[in-house]
């Protein structure tokens, strides 16, 4: 039995163009049979937030960062055209017209297709963000793991 | 006969200074004699838009990207210290002090070394963007095609 | 006696997080036992910059971009949620919360570990940075030079 290739990606950026684009990415190199890593990190870890407010007990700049944060997929901005959330809503609408997955759908997908979603425990500490607060069947570590899987995949991407 | 290596880029920025670095690295590659392509993918699609306006039919949002995002290389912003368009004049101004080639002389090189750039036709759906609009000789794929490119190169970036 | 594997990180982005991230990755792969360079080009460079004015001769461009540019690690901002340079306070005071390594102690790490810091001679020129306002120790090449490493990298990222 021969193993599989691998590839990762490190989501940095929390803007909903990069985190789509990052996610096509992943579900294509899943697709093309590899095992594909996203490590979500800093504003990245914003597109794995549960949607609804989580009651957990944080300091005040931890409360801070994550009111002033998106909470999750679906409330992520643009890096470009942003204009005051206008320029999301017409790239989902647009994505929509053209039967383009939506980002919460190419996060089920991913998860479907067995990428690894794993968040970067580091800056969930630095943000303040706790596990409760992010989506089911992801997984925590720290860069030391992501460079061991990086230093074997074949693509490996940051955006 | 042996195979020449293989590197890729993401450029899915629309900025002048990240559209410059991609060409720059791209072009060094070629003449490090790898087989390289550039795959252009949401912003980074303005780049290859010719300047003139070109007559095609749309709908209205589509028609609305089109006005709103940069018609070229030579109207890209940049990523830091815009200032509403001075800062573009002063790295173009500073370039040609010191005789660096402009972005659209890096194209033309890129091109004339075989340099393969390649727009996603994806995002060209999403942005409304059709192939009449594009600088001639460029290739047209999405991301499957990059992924198995990608999948065989020694430098893959995202830009 | 077996050669080291190398990495490679392009630094284009002048941001504190993006800095930080670019260090940590490097530490984790010199930790990892690989040959790590970073390469500074554009407003990376600003993460190089001695952080007192350096009496050089420059031209009214050169003396303006340096004027506009952060003067080192501790003067960058962010990429996300900068609020005029209240986001970064944030940043480092949680970071210090944390006993995280600020920037200045990350950059003293990478270079102890032998990580090979190069600044873009190309971009020096263009944004008029001198080798006497850059930090001590740091190498200065092209992109022939990045190149050739990458090429030999088994992880290459550009942040």
């Amino acid at each position: 039995m021969t193993q599989k290739e691998k590839s990762t990606i490190v989501l940095f950026s929390g803007e909903l163009d990069k985190a789509i684009a990052a996610f096509i990415i992943a579900n294509g190199a899943a697709a093309y049979d590899h095992e594909v890593t996203i490590f979500f990190t800093f504003w990245g870890l914003n597109a794995l937030r549960k949607d609804e407010p989580i009651a957990v007990k944080k300091g005040f700049l931890e409360r801070m960062f994550g009111k002033m944060m998106p909470r999750g997929a679906n409330k992520l901005g643009l890096s470009k055209m942003n204009f005051a959330g206008m320029g999301p809503q017409m790239i989902k609408h647009v994505m929509k017209k053209h039967n383009a997955l939506s980002l919460p759908q190419l996060i089920e997908l991913a998860q479907e297709q067995g990428v690894k979603l794993v968040a970067c425990t580091m800056t969930m500490d630095l943000l303040g963000l706790q596990k409760e607060e992010l989506l089911d069947g992801i997984e925590y570590a720290g860069v030391a793991a992501y460079f061991g899987d990086a230093s074997e995949g074949k693509v490996n991407l940051f955006i």
